[in-house]
Formats: structure tokens, sequence, C-alpha cells
């Protein structure tokens, strides 16, 4: 027989690993399913060593020592871990989940979406061609690789200068193709360039063509009017354009917003019942750890509390003085 | 001349420190107001050993080292702290905020609520006389005190079975009035009791009157519908009802809900322009430490994207993809 879980999270991420910690704190069967441990807190790369700063109770950890955490936390209350990829998830006449992954099909109560995002593309011709081929989404994951190489990075905010300060270590020359929208965080190129030789700026800018053979050779390079074209010959070109929620396989099965995000009220349930959601992949609008983080229990929360509703358990955390003191009062005197 | 800070945070529990964390990592000057640091994440004693379990990144924690952790974080970015109780709040004709304090007037161009709740009365007669004399909400505290003594606990939930645990070891006798509204974790009382040989339950019921000269000598403990009368000898009552927002202060300076919770919308915002508030003092309907800390930093984002609008600057986390493709291109092709 199919075990049948109360929980499967979709998704190894902040969100996802603190949904976990919390259903299975909670005593519900929890399973997650997920490529990897980690999602965005590691940045580019499961190996990534960049420390984070902001996520309260840590003055500086690294996304993956972070996440390690959220993962053994989990696993210490009996979290089971699935690592695939989620194909198609459908609801039967019996309220039961069902998740069809690369490695099988999983069964569920309810279901916590968690999933995150993933880089955005270009969306230029010939760009998924040269993927792993010259375009990378991933300078952490191509540092080696670029040694003594003429590359460009195209993109904004703090991400790209990340990137663009890694590569400047080891390439010979970094072309810094700084997005023409300009949104970020604010920065002053300027003072980041200074001690940066083999950086040459070109701002208002994107890449609006990739050419080559079998592998990348050039790139177009153009402002925000089509103005300024220009070829640049590099073996790589690093896309840091943001990331965004591949939620296709959703459709019809929750509402999702006009970015593909999943909607979710403030308790993290979706449109349809039995069906929660956290972190980047709904349409909550700040991004950060903790907040994917609080987001993951929060929908937890609602598991549980759907689940006990179900089963004519009590909901944890009503609150008996949230109704009116009459009410009590009346019920006290009846 | 007074100095204005960018962001003043009412309240030093998970939420407020979390929301310092981001403000002043931002670059905003930031001061936290508060009677003291932790809030609730310490549960019932500023000293309090009970350990977390659920916060994300600490398998086990002691609320006291937890939220040091988080005050650390906040002041190694440059915040402020202030330890005082504030009296009243209001926006001159400069939408600049006033927060009249026991230690004098500050002054901020943002105001961020996170002053969690305080412990709720029984709300019988005679029952402040009491307090310090008998009648305590913190068992933690007066532990000390109740060696070989008769002692009450009143209350519900996971919070009332801690502080009969704690108790237990130390007083003659226990008795433990659970709440007849029984609302809280599903909790096996029996296995609870277990080891605890001086505990004696009484189920379904409530104290409706406390009694004595200078000090309280006994309580009446009564059934839901006012039957079972019986009076109790006692040198102690710990009162375990959870907590209430105390909000007085803010009547028709933002909107309250009819529990006198501080109405937020999911970025934190307030009814009230440059107002912002997270944690327990909140409408969400979930409280975790994880939640109240992410909610800090929604609440934080927010109050950057407010001064950024102000001050013509660009808010931060605008995404310039979730416009619509075809507004970017007719941008790029103009």
């Amino acid at each position: 027989m199919v075990e049948i879980y109360d929980v499967a999270v979709v998704g190894g991420g902040s969100a996802g690993l603190s949904a976990a910690i919390f259903t299975s704190r909670l005593g519900l069967s929890t399973i997650i399913i997920t490529r990897e441990i980690g999602g965005r807190a590691l940045i580019n790369s499961p190996y990534s060593r960049r420390s984070i700063e902001n996520y309260p109770g840590f003055l500086s950890i690294t996304g993956l020592e972070l996440m390690s955490r959220f993962e053994q936390q989990a696993r210490s209350y009996g979290a089971n871990f699935v690592f695939a990829e989620v194909l198609k998830v459908w609801e039967d006449g019996n309220s039961i989940f069902h998740i069809l992954t690369t490695r099988g099909e999983i069964e569920s109560y309810t279901l916590i979406l968690a999933f995150g995002e993933t880089p955005k593309r270009l969306e230029v011709k010939d760009e998924e061609k040269y993927e792993g081929r010259g375009i990378s989404y991933c300078a952490y994951c191509d540092l080696e690789e670029c040694k003594g190489k003429v590359v460009a990075v195209v993109g904004f905010g703090e991400r790209v200068l990340l990137s663009t300060s890694l590569l400047s270590r080891v390439a010979e020359k970094v072309y810094l193709i700084y997005w023409w929208g300009g949104i970020g965080e604010p920065i002053d190129l300027t003072r980041f360039l200074e001690d940066k030789k083999n950086v040459e700026l070109i701002t208002l800018s994107s890449v609006s063509e990739v050419k080559g053979s079998d592998r990348l050779e050039s790139i177009i390079v153009q402002g925000p009017f089509g103005e300024a074209q220009r070829e640049i010959k590099v073996d790589y070109l690093f896309i840091e354009l943001g990331f965004e929620a591949k939620t296709d396989f959703l459709k019809g099965f929750v509402e999702l917003d006009e970015n593909g995000k999943v909607k979710t009220d403030r308790d993290c349930c979706t449109s349809r019942a039995g069906v929660f959601a956290a972190g980047d992949i709904t349409d909550s609008r700040y991004k950060q750890i903790v907040i994917s983080a609080g987001d993951g229990a929060r929908a937890a929360l609602s598991a549980y509390n759907h689940l006990q509703r179900k089963r004519g358990g009590t909901p944890l955390y009503t609150d008996i003085f949230a109704l009116k003191k009459q009410r009590i009062l009346e019920r006290f005197e009846d």
C-alpha cells in the first residue's frame, strides 16, 4: 500500500525547509520533494561561500551552512526527503494530492508549494544553444574555467556586482554590462570599480545577440533605444537578470498572478483548499530568507489547521479570547 | 538640534530587532525604544532557560541567547537603543512622528510598531491588588519563592504545563486548573501527570475569585457553567491565559481590529502612511518567532521604500521584470 503523507512540501529552500520543520514538529508525516537543498539562499551555487548577514540570529553565515542547519532541523523531527523534480500535480476525488516526480508518484493530504524561482534568461536567439557552452547563470560555478579569459556579465543590482567582483579576480578582462533598467539597490559603481582595473563598465546597455559556432564567441551590446551597437568577443557571458517562477504546470490547479506567482493570502493559503505556498514562488512582495522562513512556518500552521479541521481536532492558535468577552461570559453563565 | 531618526522601532522582541537589523543594514538611522530585550521569545522571564527548537537555524537555543544574537546583530549595523516605555505617539504637520517616552521625546520619519503583547489577566476582583503578593504571570520569575508552598496554576496549552512542570519540582503541592476553554495544542494530560505526583488536576475549570488580606490566601475554582465551586487555600496563583495587545494609546492613530491588534496588510503597512507594524501586535494570525522576524524584515523594507519614495530614490525590490514584457520592449524600441 502506498503511504499517504500528511504534508508534501515541494521545494528545499528556506521556505520549504522551514515549513517541514514546523509540520514535522507538529507530528505530521512530511515529505520534501526537491532537486537540491538550499534554493536561493545559496545564491548561485551549491558551493557558494558568500555569507549571509541579515538572517536574524547569525552575524554572518554562508548560505550553505544556514541551509544545512535548516535541513538538519527538519530531519531531526522526522521529515523525509526525495531528491526529484516535480512534473505534475493533481487532486483526486478523495481530496488526495498526487505529485508525479521524476522518481515516481507521491500522495499527500496537503501540499505546500515552496520551490522558489529559477534564473531568468535574456531571451535572445541561440541563448539556450550556448548554455553550458559559454553562457552561464552562475559565476561561482564556472569561476575556475574563466582564468585568463575574456568574459562579460550582464545584469543589475548587487548580484551582478558580486559576479563581476569574483570574475575580475581570475579573468583577464571583464565587461560589466550594467542593465539599462538600472533597477536594484542604490549602488556606487565608481567606487566599486576603483580597485578592479580589468573591468570595463558599459552602462545603460543590454545584450541583444549572442554569436558563435560550437561555443559562444561574441555578443552584441546595445543601449536602451537600440543605439550604440557594439560587438564584443568574449569566452563567457554571465547573465544576472534575477529569477522567475516556473509555474506553468500549476496553471488551472491554483490561481497564479500575471507574473506566474502563486496567489496567496496572508496565512499562505492558495486558491485551492489543502494547498499552501510560501517563499519566492508566491506573490508576496519582499524576498528575504527570514521572510521565506516565516511564511514557511505560516504555510505549515495553515496545513496543520486544515488537517485538524478535516479530522475533527482542534486547530492550533485558535484564540478563545479573540471571541468577544461577552460571548465567553454568555457561555460561562448559560 | 534634535536628531530626527529615519526609523523608530517600538519594541525589542523578535519583530522589532529583526526590523532594526534590516533598516540599519540599509543605512537608515534607527532607534529601538523598548522596556527590555527579547519580548515573548523569553516566554516568561528575562532569564528563561526554556529552549526554542523551532526557530530555523538552531536545533535548540534559549530565548535569551537567540534574542541576544538579534540584538547584537542590530547593534553591529549601528541601531541605537533607548530603554523606556512609550506613552504617546503622534504625527505633526511635517509628517514627522513624535514618540513621547518615559525618557523624553523621540522624533522619526517612519515608525515601526513591534511591541508585542502583555500577559492577560483573569479579570476578577482584587487581581491587581494581589499581583506581586501571591498572584504572578511568571512561574520562572517566582520559582524560588515557591519552595515547599502550595500553589495553583490556571490556564491552558503548553504554557500552563510548562509552568506546572517547573513548579511541581519545588512546590509541596500544585493545583493545575486546566482552563475550561481547553484550547491550545493537543495535549495528553494523563501522560503529562504520570511523574508529577504532587500535581492535582482540575479540568474544565477556572478561577472566579481571589481572596486574602495583605496577601493572596485562597482561590475559588468553578466549572464552565458555574457549578462545582470550591475554595482552595494557596500561597501562589500563576495565571497563564496568554497575552494581549496593549494598544489603547494607538486608538485614532492607526486602525485597530476588534481585539485591539494593529491592522496590517501583507507588507506590514498600517492604515497610516509611514507607520508599519510587525509581530504579535498585529492582526496576523500565527505567532512564532520566525514569523515575527520575517514580518519585521517586511516592515523594515516597507519603511525603506516609503522613505525612498519621499526622497526621490529608487525603492528596493522593484522588479522591472514584473512589468509586462511588452512594456519593456516598447521602451527599448522607442
